[in-house]
């Protein structure tokens, strides 16, 4: 993959001359047109050796074009807040909204390859990890993120000559450090590893460009052609989130998910009551277990159809645990700074630290619910949703979440019962709006959505739990059980 | 402050069980009302001795009321992200916006009680926070939010008791610690300080409410109670953010501020290219120098007319720094989630952990320009903008922040040149619109704003530098040079 990065390319002055003023004026105004449009962000990856102009580069991109609209972000070592949440979080929350450039110099890709260089990893982890990649940045072009990947390459003996060219210089000397040189021992290591990575993460939607560094005028001329090319493309698609693929309609023989549940489980007040207070008591008493909350967090997820009782089942767990550990989430319509982000992008900005409790009221689900039913997103968008929501969650488990998942069932009888009572009581302040009788009347659709959900997404880290909610007494009693009994699990 | 919260008030079993539930349901009803109105949000700060029921009552709201639309917070040690930022930072991130409840445990008092009462700061500074408290605080009243401080108190013999209680308790033991009584030993001063800051930090907007802790009845309906009158009370004034001073003009002879100005300064062309190498030069150093920026950071902020060159300015700091270092932001409309929050909040969102560059094309200034002149804001809030953007300076400058800020001055006759000249190239990609038009027309008004807002808020920590802006190279090179000096200075 590096061979033809080791060609000795080079641009003249001359040749330089007289492209550069033109690229960069295109440059300008495809930036502008971007940002104008809003309708997708621009997101450069930027790695590679050191010394192959990196810096350099990154630095040209922001005088080429209008720094107010690019945000480059390093990473270095993740801050506490960052450590103790999903590794992919700081990338998330670093994110350009649409109609903005953002440069990440680091990326996804270091920590991968430094560990499997220093022998912290073995070859199967590695794959793991560039898969998870893989599809990560799938998920970032499906929604909409336009990806360019660029390496900058060096030869070994390049290598070795431009650090020693810096060390020359007293304005440049600073940049190399006993680090890089220790570094530069590893390079046929890194030289390899690289390469594996980057072979196995190049895909249509996000493929590398391999940049060879040595020669300034061709490095730079290089990236800005490329990187015009792709802001034009994209932006002369009037819509590309188009549907093209129709996916066909998944099998529907799961209905018995939600059909055949015993909707008759129910409790007599007075046992509740006792069970409430035992369960209750063991959710405080875990809550407190500051050993166990040093690596753990908890997130807690409810859907359910309207007036199910997923305030009420809610409201039964915060009245168990210290206000100052959880945070309800409310999921609503998105925000304008959502909307111009990947749908996930508002979920894992609430993803909790160590020892914090998150409650999800509706969900990542919405997408495969609701968004599905209504026709909110295309089919090909709610398809992708199962797999890109499990890599999610997984990932959330993997940093120490245990994540519960609620749906609380009731039947259309038990519904309109409760919507009649909520229209007759003042006090509840439940509105029964006309979205709710609108909802009523896709209840087939519904049915058939969750039970695909339950189907594709309950997987063994973070498995759903339906609940029978027709008696309120008894989905609370289960809700409780259940986070209580995953968390001794996993004590 | 405290002996009428040693009497021993008391309420009965009886009567608490008759006023509690209606209690909760009042509380419910004027929560939900906050959330359907959005106008303005509730912020309930908690403080005082330990085991007074500060814990206990928190949770109890959180049980009488909705939690989904609660953000409860407990401020504990800062994370590095808040370290790295002014002390104030970690509470602005954690405002509740308008509709919500936002509780929060631990606040700014904590720290500079605790700093007063172990010895490490004097009578002087703990005023001087005291003060800094005030016009926080009033300022947030100022932008319509609720603010209701709640301190609980015991009598040391109560607390004595109280701590025995729980330690005899094998369901409560964990929550008394060394720590506990460690602090238990420091009572008197304890007393002593906190009455003090809360005697000076009882404001008419935002005053101290002392509950007696040792009743539980007692204690949850006082502050319930108080709550739900404090909410009542707001939802049903109509429009709270009425103007009701009418604030006297402000002196106009400092119109010289601008009209004094030596317009004809300007370099030529070659004597600009020297200069910008050179002054780029130093600032490239500069930004570079590790053990500065391991204190410090750099905020820049422009003003300016329509094109009087911020832009172009900005681009010629940008090109001396590294890209990883700056971020620029520019200034628009605020968003739907930075107009849910005071007017500072989506500054404070941006400012940078030390090490790091932010630039601000158009800033916080726009209050006392913009939205003065188009009568965005009442008279009053942009009269008291003044103060308040001075406190928020000063915070960033006491942080290790270096403020620079600039105000670019042009004439009316070089505006029009500009705005001509840019509506025949197309390649620069700026428009002139209407709106730029409709501005020049108002350029007596705007003038009177730029010289009030140089006069008030110029101070020693954070002062402006006009720039004679009519010609750009004379603009950008004492632009860089002032940066430059500012920062030699600090070194």
């Amino acid at each position: 993959m590096f061979e033809s990065a080791e060609l000795g390319h080079k641009i003249s002055k001359q040749i330089y001359a007289r492209q550069e003023p033109k690229l960069r004026a295109a440059l300008l105004n495809a930036q502008f047109d971007l940002a104008q449009a809003k309708k997708f962000p621009l997101l450069i990856v930027i790695g590679g050796v050191d010394g192959a102009g990196k810096g350099e580069t990154v630095n040209l991109l922001n005088e080429w074009m209008d720094p107010r609209h690019i945000q480059t972000r390093a990473f270095g070592e993740a801050s506490d807040e960052e450590a103790e949440r999903p590794r992919m979080w700081r990338f998330w929350r670093e994110l350009p909204p649409k109609g903005k450039i953002g440069i990440m110099f680091g990326s996804w890709y270091t920590d991968p390859i430094v560990r499997r260089v220093l022998g912290k990893s073995d070859d199967a982890e590695l794959d793991a990890s560039l898969e998870d990649i893989m599809r990560f940045e799938k998920m970032l072009c499906d929604e909409g993120v336009l990806l360019l990947k660029f390496w900058f390459h060096l030869s070994k003996k390049q290598q070795k000559t431009r650090m020693q060219e810096l060390e020359k210089d007293p304005l440049t000397r600073w940049r190399v450090t006993k680090y890089d040189w220790e570094r530069y021992k590893a390079y046929d290591a890194f030289r390899q590893i690289s390469e594996r990575a980057l072979r196995e993460t190049s895909s249509a939607n996000a493929s590398w460009t391999v940049v060879e560094g040595a020669d300034e005028r061709y490095r730079s001329l290089t990236v800005g052609k490329l990187l015009l090319d792709a802001m034009k493309k994209r932006l002369a698609k009037s819509n590309h989130l188009e549907r093209r693929v129709q996916a066909p309609p998944l099998s529907s023989d799961n209905l018995g998910l939600l059909r055949d549940l015993d909707m008759t489980q129910q409790i007599a007040k007075q046992k509740y009551e006792t069970q409430l207070e035992k369960w209750q008591g063991r959710l405080n008493l875990l809550s407190r277990e500051k050993k166990y909350f040093k690596k753990h967090s908890l997130i807690l997820l409810f859907e359910g159809s309207d007036a199910a009782g997923k305030g009420g089942a809610i409201r039964r767990i915060t009245a168990a645990i210290d206000a100052r550990h959880f945070q309800v989430v409310p999921v609503a319509a998105p925000t304008e700074e959502e909307r111009a982000q990947p749908y996930l992008w508002r979920f894992w900005r609430h993803a909790p630290r160590r020892g914090r409790i998150t409650i999800f009221d509706r969900s990542w689900y919405g997408r495969v619910l609701v968004e599905r039913v209504e026709g909110f997103c295309g089919v090909a968008d709610w398809m992708r949703a199962y797999g890109e929501i499990n890599d999610f969650e997984e990932q959330m488990a993997r940093s120490g979440a245990i994540v519960c998942k609620f749906w609380l069932q009731i039947s259309a009888e038990e519904q309109l019962k409760r919507f009649t009572l909520r229209q007759k009581t003042s006090f509840k302040r439940f509105k029964i709006t006309d979205e709710d009788w609108r909802n009523r009347k896709k209840w087939n659709e519904y049915e058939q959505a969750v039970c695909d959900m339950i189907d594709r997404t309950s997987t063994d880290i973070a498995p759903w739990t339906v609940v029978e909610a027709e008696d309120k007494y008894f989905a609370r009693v289960k809700i409780l059980k259940t986070i209580v009994e995953r968390m001794e699990r996993n004590l």
